[in-house]
């Protein structure tokens, strides 16, 4: 034939050898390589670099808007890289790296992923991932079977259907609420007489059919922030996802709930769904579900657990109690790049009906045939990637009761450090932990007599200087760079529902120890007790407060 | 303090050694992992087998939905993954698989993923993921620069800018094109007077305020599924998502464009998106963009291309005049993972005017506050990992050159490969290359003389004989395990529009030659003249149509 030589030009011959020729061992990046299999956290703790530096500063390294002209070899990319990127990104694995819902990852995971890059399979259709579709299927029964505890026939039956879902898996939580909410949208205005439906006819000309002004979703006032962008992006609007009070305990009350709904109903609004949230984002409390369930099965309303992050604790069958009721849910979603110790990018919704999904089910002429079992007919996404592996390979490698372990002793370690808490004259914990999520905050000994006795105003402005005070510790604490814990703001009871801002943990990471529970809380005493600005404020209005006392 | 003994017992300890013990370099996970840095490609070949096992067989190793009670060694499982899950997964980077858009990765991408991995930062916000903040916000800025030119002080304004995004980096195109649009729908129902914006108030109450009695999306009859979904998804409803007509080149007629829109607004309905197709999916055409950019301008619609597959295009100065007009959309998808050379989960959406996106901007209280840089106040997405580090060093490390280069040969060799098969005297061309992309079929010399001479009813016949046999094709190739085309059905003009399956290849893949391209077709032709039962089928109706002829 000889017209290779047309299309092969020697340029095109070096761009080849990018496909072709491995780095070698040798190699900057085969060095790196070669040091993250042999030790990871050394590899991170000596190259992500303890300090803060003003993002600022590192956008200069991010400036240029072009893109190169020029090649550059790998080995002074990598360099590059470890100077720019990995040395100013977040040491998310670190056991004083306590503020985080990203863990540290077991190693085994790491080749793994390698393996799963390396054979890019696409799991939206069958012809571009083939055993990735029934290996991801299995992983969604698993996680059904987990929730809703079916028997064997019932997954003998669903799982593997071609017409049927179980749920589907996806990048993260959002995605996954998001699903479960249209498809709750979806039944809820689902064809009738001579309406199309409203993934035909839209929005507008459901309700016009059904005859509603509006429609709701109701949640928890700590519902998670992705529930408005499900709202917005729904077309349910922002102002009809109801937030309902929440107890002491930040659990939704249900007697709140069930007066919401008789509002909205007499103003023909319909309530389509629910969400009770099991662990919330910032104090990692569960609603009662099985009131919510109650509720929402009266109401004919969709019931979504938002279980996003409290979900990987139905592996404890010591703690799995505490989501009693979740097994009543029409759908779930739980992330297993948070409890399940997986990388970044795995969450999944399930639902209990198999039959669920059929509302947003969608086929195309080159790809989702009618039949075919592709699992892009069922999810948000299009193009995918076999993340789905990582998840089946822990569940094997860790197992059930390796799992129970670590959110066994999550727990435990949650107790201990909110016992520690409670101990210190010097600080408050504002949340107890349910979950491995508990919330805190500095108070000097004194102020804690001083807030009991002072006056309305007093107590207002007190109560802003020791939010500037938690805000400054936990700032600083960051910018040291040795531990890092996260903050919020809170309304709690105790304090008049008053903005509170506190300090926030998530102990999951197995690695984090007693000491560094210890050294942290030490940390951040000595920061607040030489922060320069904001402790002289609390203690001057403190003494005045304390000093009038005995006279009054 | 002694305390720890309770905390930390003996299982525990040793499930502790799996966060921080690697796996041996002589394990079997380590030797794997060797071998995939040493030869990807015959790791790939030699654990990937070539015959095609039935999906219902494959799915018998996948029917346990119990989570195991004992775990497994990790070199046992491995074992087992090579087993069942990798040695039935696609060779996706095979250079004979030519049918998928996913094709071989630069061999660097594998030790940065493994980076990328192990730093597992979450790009939601500036806490969890640092210098991968600005490093995505400068990938951004390079492919907005790629497609509108803007000058520098442009991106100096606006890159790093906290109340601004250039775009969204994503999971892939459908969520990107479910972005552009979800941008478009909020900006055509805005806030106005006492009306407080779609995601406040939700459809319902945008559309009676600004009284339309639909909302309309106007795409070519080629434009990809996932539009479908995003109109259904945003409560705009598929039946309003109006397919356009297109010309014999599968690109969108301007004329028909413009008549559906003047019959929408007669019936109330506003047309509030038009989209552009850079890249059909089927065979990799490019619509009119400056055409329907100016449509789009003058009724105030906005203009979004969706780029997913074409977008790379613009890297080759050569051929980056095919999608003249992109820069005037308000809105373009691209995917990264497609001929950007990425692992799958690479999608982007950029927006023209960094404004844009407020329309869905959203904060939370611990997370995404106001005038922080955090890039999940711009995302449908929350918890996202770090994939545009990947396109950032593939991007410095290939360089704009080198991805010409790329762009360039594949479109020499899809123009090599179309001539090819006009040389054959039993393959018809289907559709030419704009892209690299093509279809044809095969259709035997006699027949195709035939189908000169047929009546109406014989070729409505021997279509559907000749769409059998292209199935069939199609099928017996990919369970032969040597090569792959993937196939879909048009409606080409020139067969009356008659449904046609044709034959698909994507020639993206560097590493396809022209050999394979020979040997391809050669398999086509035997599996074609050896099928047992079409081809007779198609033979002798060929022979009633070429005996009847010389009589009439």
């Amino acid at each position: 034939m000889g017209s290779e030589d047309k299309i092969v030009d020697v340029n095109f011959e070096s761009l080849l050898r990018i496909f072709t020729v491995p780095e070698a061992p040798d190699s900057t990046l085969g060095n790196i390589e070669q040091k993250l299999s042999q030790n990871l956290n050394q590899f991170l703790r000596e190259h992500i670099v303890a300090e803060e530096k003003p993002l600022s500063e590192i956008e200069k390294d991010f400036a240029d808007p072009a893109i190169p002209e020029l090649p550059t070899f790998v080995s002074e990319h990598t360099q590059h890289l470890l100077e720019t990127v990995v040395s100013h990104s977040v040491h998310t694995s670190a056991p004083s790296f306590i503020g985080h819902m990203t863990s540290a990852l077991p190693y085994f995971l790491m080749p793994l992923s390698k393996i799963m890059i390396a054979l890019n399979q696409n799991l939206v259709k069958i012809e571009t991932s083939k055993a990735f579709t029934p290996l991801e299927r299995q992983v969604l029964g698993m996680l059904h079977r987990l929730i809703y505890s079916q028997d064997d026939s019932f997954y003998q039956h669903w799982m593997h259907s071609a017409q049927h879902s179980l749920g589907a898996f996806c990048s993260g939580g959002t995605i996954a609420n998001i699903t479960a909410l249209w498809v709750a949208r979806n039944n809820a205005l689902k064809a009738d007489g001579d309406f199309q439906g409203v993934e035909k006819e839209g929005l507008f000309n459901a309700m016009m059919h059904y005859g509603y002004k509006g429609m709701a979703i109701l949640v928890s006032e700590r519902g998670h922030y992705s529930l408005k962008k499900a709202a917005d992006v729904l077309g349910i609007g922002q102002q009809n996802l109801v937030a309902v009070k929440t107890d002491h305990n930040n659990r939704l009350c249900s007697i709140a709930l069930e007066q919401k709904i008789q509002q909205l109903k007499t103003q023909g609004i319909k309530p389509f769904a629910i969400i009770g949230v099991a662990g919330t984002t910032e104090t990692g409390n569960i609603d009662p579900l099985e009131k919510i369930a109650a509720i929402a099965q009266r109401e004919q309303c969709h019931f979504h657990v938002d279980a996003a992050w409290g979900g990987a604790t139905l592996m404890s069958n010591q703690h799995r109690y505490l989501l009693k009721g979740i097994e009543l849910a029409d759908s779930v979603t739980i992330d297993a790049h948070k409890q399940l110790y997986i990388p970044m990018g795995a969450g999944m919704v399930l639902f209990k009906d198999p039959s669920a999904m059929h509302s947003i089910e969608h086929h195309a002429e080159y790809i989702l045939r009618k039949g075919s079992k592709d699992l892009g007919s069922h999810t948000l996404e299009g193009s995918r990637s076999g993340m789905a592996m990582l998840v089946y390979s822990s569940m094997h490698i860790i197992s059930r009761p390796g799992y129970e372990l670590l959110i066994n002793e999550s727990l435990k370690k949650a107790r201990y450090f909110a016992d520690l808490i409670k101990k210190q004259l010097d600080f408050e914990l504002i949340s107890e932990p349910e979950l491995c999520l508990l919330t805190y905050r500095y108070v000097p000994q004194d102020t804690q007599r001083a807030l009991q006795l002072a006056t309305a105003d007093e107590l207002k402005t007190l109560h802003q200087y020791l939010n500037e005070l938690t805000q400054f510790i936990q700032k600083s604490q960051r910018e040291n760079g040795r531990s890092f814990v996260s903050r919020t703001r809170l309304t709690p009871e105790k304090w008049q529902r008053m903005e509170t801002s506190v300090l926030r943990v998530v102990l999951a990471n197995p690695l984090t120890t007693i000491e560094i529970l210890h050294s942290i809380i030490e940390e951040q005493r000595i920061i607040a007790q030489t922060s320069p600005f904001v402790l002289p404020k609390i203690m001057q209005l403190t003494h005045i407060i304390l000093d009038r006392d005995p006279i009054e």
